[in-house]
């Protein structure tokens, strides 16, 4: 990648232990310097600044569906794709050491996060769901207040991190909870080990032009990962699209790209990277 | 449509004045029996049980994209999309009668309203802007409050309805701000005026399925006003596809609808119904 990845500099948002946080450690390995940052757009911006080497941005979870806001940065943004991960979402109850989970009145965390953990709270009718404004960051909140009737729904880093107790685990209604997340840099990945490409495009609005657009991709046999629309802001229905294609970006990828070039009206390649999603399918 | 439209009784999410409200009027006329209720899935509960004729909901805001919970619950239920329409949302200040801008020094509305805002807020740095329930609830709880210093940011509806004076108009950033809003009714509308169609499927995890799906439509003539793909609950990285065809259901979008059932996995029909967005298109 250029960089010795041993001082990369990876930019997250949330606090140090939020899921973003984990998933730089997971594709980025342990010896990074993690640069916790507010807003997602102040990744972006530590990333194109250069303050930071990588960043770290979810962009969709299994159940809740893209994060659009994300989608929208990307295609402004001049920056590339050059990896992606999966986590899966494991929330966890955590209080003070030596807090028992009968002495817990209040639990903070990020309204998505409590959301996903609608059976713990209506089996625990005791116990008031608050919002706060990060996962890590309502820990850290609990570390520093010192409530023993306060606790924190959060990943378990969050909590070893932080000198936070695991007072149960697995609050998440659903378990097949698993979040994408994509690392950003300001220069494009080495094509030799890319199996996905991403792009984004905006197409005529004439009957067949999706049709023609994926064909490009169809014909070739090039599968497609994932295809989305997306409204054009101040162009009302109007949509631009994204698109992840499997297989070799040197190959019959980049032949479907020239030739969707040919019909899109605007189109930008987001990026070339090794598929990151090993899928975990339910049993049924 | 069966019933006598004179006295069809019409739920929607929200307060009297909401912008659900005014397309419930704004499509099905002022002679209707408006029936507010708290939430989206409430405005589906009155439907299915009868207690309404018919069900207003937004389905896609051309700034924010596809109201998605609205989304997964027409594909769950067994309502029917009888009809549709487009609303422009002009934000307007409300206070109380006699109330100045000058002495306003909060402004309550709904989170999505306050962020549709963002230029007025920062033109008026003395006002700080707090989060509502519902954007015509909150210009009701004004007049309750009768406090001179608080304002709403809601519909001219909403301040006629309950007495609120207008202090000023188009707060809203971006002009081009529709909201699409779909009936819902028990039973499926009649054909012969319908001239879109919605329905909701999924495909097997196979490349080119998606183009052959489309190629249904493509190779007909028939135009697509919208595809988007939502991930599907328990099946991490699999999705359904929304699509809205144009055409004549008995004719040409009915062939490919049967066509698509012969290779889809699941399919619904969400409802045929005239189409009720007559676009609106920026100058540029």
């Amino acid at each position: 990648m250029g960089e010795d990845t041993a001082r990369l500099t990876v930019a997250f948002q949330g606090e140090l232990g939020a899921f973003s946080c984990e998933a730089a450690l997971d594709i980025l390995g342990t010896e990074i310097e993690l640069l916790p940052r507010p807003t997602f757009a102040a990744v972006f911006e530590a990333v194109i600044q250069g303050e930071a080497d990588r960043g770290i941005i979810p962009i969709e979870n299994s159940l809740a569906g893209s994060v659009h806001e994300n989608y929208d940065r990307l295609q402004s943004s001049a920056l590339q794709i050059v990896g992606e991960t999966q986590l899966r979402i494991r929330h966890c109850l955590i209080g003070m050491p030596g807090t028992k989970l009968n002495d817990i009145r209040r639990v903070f965390s990020h309204p998505v996060a409590l959301a996903q953990c609608r059976r713990f709270f209506a089996e625990h009718a005791g116990i008031e769901a608050v919002a706060a404004y990060d996962t890590a960051g309502a820990v850290i909140d609990i570390m520093k207040a010192r409530c023993a009737d306060h606790a924190a729904i959060a990943s378990r880093l969050a909590a070893e991190l932080h000198g936070g107790q695991v007072l149960m685990e697995e609050l998440e209604d659903e378990p097949q909870n698993f979040t994408r997340f994509l690392v950003l840099s300001r220069l494009a990945g080495a094509l030799g080990n890319a199996t996905k490409t991403s792009l984004v495009f905006t197409l005529e609005n004439v009957p067949g032009s999706l049709y023609r657009a994926i064909g490009a991709f169809a014909l070739r046999g090039v599968d497609l990962a994932k295809i989305e629309s997306r409204p054009i802001r101040g162009r009302p229905w109007e949509y631009a699209f994204y698109l992840d294609a499997l297989g070799d970006p040197r190959g019959e990828v980049g032949e479907a790209i020239k030739d969707l070039r040919r019909s899109a009206h605007e189109l930008r390649v987001l990026g070339s990277y090794p598929d990151g999603l090993k899928k975990e399918r339910p049993e049924s």
